[in-house]
């Protein structure tokens, strides 16, 4: 038998309604926030991720050659699509824009936990503003995204930091701006690397272990950058018990340039779950200096959240009920007769078209069977055709209370759905 | 500049909310079916295609050869995931199934009008019923999937036949089971043909083309096959004014079995803008006779529809109102001096947590200016914060009207919305 490509998933009825829940939340709270869906190709040159600086991703492509000899590659990740759409049609637009999309991403890379090959991958950007309020919007939009999950501030929080903070701390040391990538990298690797190693890479720097400490313990208001503005914001929105300001956040990246931040578990047990942050100049960059915008981005995975939500019981059971209710009938239709089923049939078209979810049987069957299989399917009532024409024996499955009601009346019944509000599925309402 | 790649798309806001509107629709009414969603990877060994009968399609395949050896290709059809999907998990799932799925697919083909290198498919299948009860429920299910966009009996209208009528057509004239894909391939272009060209292929089958048309003229009761259950279930379910019974279609491809059916405009101006049919021996086929089940199932394109919405005016009038409310504001926060920017927040913090759509100026601006973002966003009310405070002016932009309410009550007031039932994203409430 052929068997799904390593790292790549089969969504089963299940596993789909738990990514349509995450779907749905992330765009339920990306409309909240005032940003319009937009999408691209999955397909792309590959010209396009080459431009970018920062080479990982490259190396990662899937990439081929089709038929008219165009170089091209499944796309790694959204931010050079958007550069090309804001570029081929900037005038049109009036920043700043808000933007999100949500799709598949590729990378060729081996696999590991939280890491596939087809993954997916909320994208938000800011586009159009370079203000620290364009900064704090975009922290509380994503706080707002775990929170729709369910997740509290016990469950998640957010490291922010701005890299500003750390060129004026090599400029007050009189470093150069040019070695600023170099010292960053250090920075970036100081959770993960020995004590030792960190000392012997700050050496060439001149700069004490101990004296990075210190001015890494600094509040807020010493840190300086953007951050005393982004606080301030956040504190007006009651979001500061969701973030801790974190100089050790610089994110690998080069192309970043102000404010950044990542969201992690509490518990420190996965990867992070989202991260971004300001990059004023890609957008020039991908361009060829078509259009420039400061521009505040984000990313959030599918795999590593659905993992938090599986893992904490409180969200776990959130998930579950979505997940059995995605498609769970309002309605199951019972045939007693198959002489009704003419009528079975007209009621099922009526109650459809009043917006419920009717399943029924196909052949006929055993009334007994017929109870069985709306059971199984989950379904909230049956509505049971026989004798009683034009009425009908409507019985709410869990209470399995019982009355009869005029079939034409049944689609008009408000209660006749059996469905909560996280049955959603991947879209708004 | 780097261009999108030729037969793919862009999609901007407003070609996003399009999209959205109609997978909303698609959602919405599968669901109202009993069907649940379910998806496979975009990407699947090349070997999964080659096994299903019928070239055409492997012709056209993006494939390449990924870093672990592999010959993968981009989808260009659901029907094999679907297959290796079930086959692997069979006994898990208790038949009938009805399983729909919403993705991307890929096809390497020359650019024509309806057309493209990448579309969207609505995959619908209803697995292990063999029954004329499944073939009108899914016959049903497709003509809903078509009003629920707007469209009406005027607009569209769907030709169905049972591929067993032509079979015993041919048996009952002595003619061997064996030239029945020949014969099928006739009748399948003899719309396109000439007649004399018609009348030359017949030839060796013995048969005057006078004759096929008064078979072909035949009412359903006299064609036979499964087409009298199918019409009298579609009686019962009052859909017959949307159905013609036409020996003509029968799908070009082999894999075929019984009942078959294509959706077109009724000016027949476009490609058809669904079809499908019942293939009770492919998954047994691309399963290696792991599973076998009788099933059926069809594809709605996105592009072919969403040209006929486009160009009926009363449902280009639906589409255009769900593009312009999917992401307009329900409330524009105003802040008439940078002084009241933390209340500003808070109240735009409460608002969104109330599941309002908000936004607001993320820099100090003109009041007058900020009524025109908001006028432009197409918000439906705006809030004014200022000396008022802690009452805000919430002025409707419509009508102009204004009150003042204390700005803690605002998110409980049940007009603050300005969404209409359409303004949905992808996915079902």
């Amino acid at each position: 038998m052929i068997q799904t490509l390593p790292g790549f998933r089969d969504f089963y009825p299940a596993d789909c309604a738990a990514r349509n829940y995450v779907f749905a939340r992330w765009r339920e709270v990306a409309r909240r926030y005032g940003f319009a869906e937009y999408d691209g190709p999955i397909l792309e040159s590959v010209e396009l991720y080459r431009k970018k600086s920062g080479g990982e991703l490259v190396g990662q492509l899937f990439e081929f050659t089709d038929r008219g000899e165009r170089e091209v590659a499944l796309r790694p990740e959204l931010t050079p699509t958007l550069a090309r759409m804001i570029a081929a049609r900037d005038r049109e637009f009036k920043k700043p824009l808000k933007w999100f999309s949500i799709g598949s991403f590729f990378r060729q890379e081996r696999q590991q936990k939280g890491r596939l090959r087809e993954f997916y991958q909320l994208n938000c950007d800011l586009i159009g503003d370079g203000s620290p309020a364009a900064d704090a919007e975009m922290i509380a939009l994503a706080i707002d995204l775990m929170r729709a999950c369910g997740l509290t501030k016990d469950d998640f929080f957010v490291r922010v930091n701005d890299r500003n903070v750390w060129l004026q701390f090599l400029a007050a040391r009189g470093i150069a701006a040019e070695r600023a990538p170099e010292f960053l990298q250090i920075i970036d690797k100081i959770e993960r690397e020995r004590p030792e190693v960190t000392a012997a890479k700050l050496a060439p720097f001149g700069i004490e272990p101990a004296e990075l400490e210190r001015f890494m313990a600094q509040p807020v208001a010493k840190l300086g950058g953007a951050l005393v503005a982004v606080e301030a914001d956040l504190r007006a929105r009651a979001l500061t018990d969701y973030v801790t300001f974190d100089p050790r956040i610089v994110r690998g990246l080069a192309y970043y340039t102000g404010v950044v931040f990542e969201v992690f578990d509490r518990a420190r047990k996965s990867r992070a779950l989202a991260g971004g942050g300001r990059y004023d100049d890609l957008i020039g960059l991908l361009s060829d200096g078509a259009v420039k915008h400061p521009t505040f981005g984000f990313a959030v995975g599918d795999v590593t959240l659905l993992d938090l939500l599986r893992a904490l019981p409180h969200t776990a059971a959130r998930l579950d009920a979505a997940t059995k209710a995605a498609s769970a009938p309002d309605v199951y239709v019972v045939i007693t007769d198959e002489a009704f089923r003419p009528q079975a049939l007209g009621l099922v078209s009526l109650l459809r078209e009043a917006g419920r979810r009717v399943d029924f049987p196909l052949t006929a069957q055993k009334v007994s069977r017929q109870f069985q299989t709306a059971e199984a399917l989950g379904a909230a009532h049956a509505a049971v055709v026989g004798n009683e024409w034009p009425q009908v024996k409507l019985k709410t499955l869990v209470t399995r209370e019982e009355t009869l009601v005029p079939a034409a009346d049944l689609p008009l019944l408000a209660n006749v759905t059996g469905r909560g509000a996280d049955a959603a599925g991947p879209g708004p309402a």
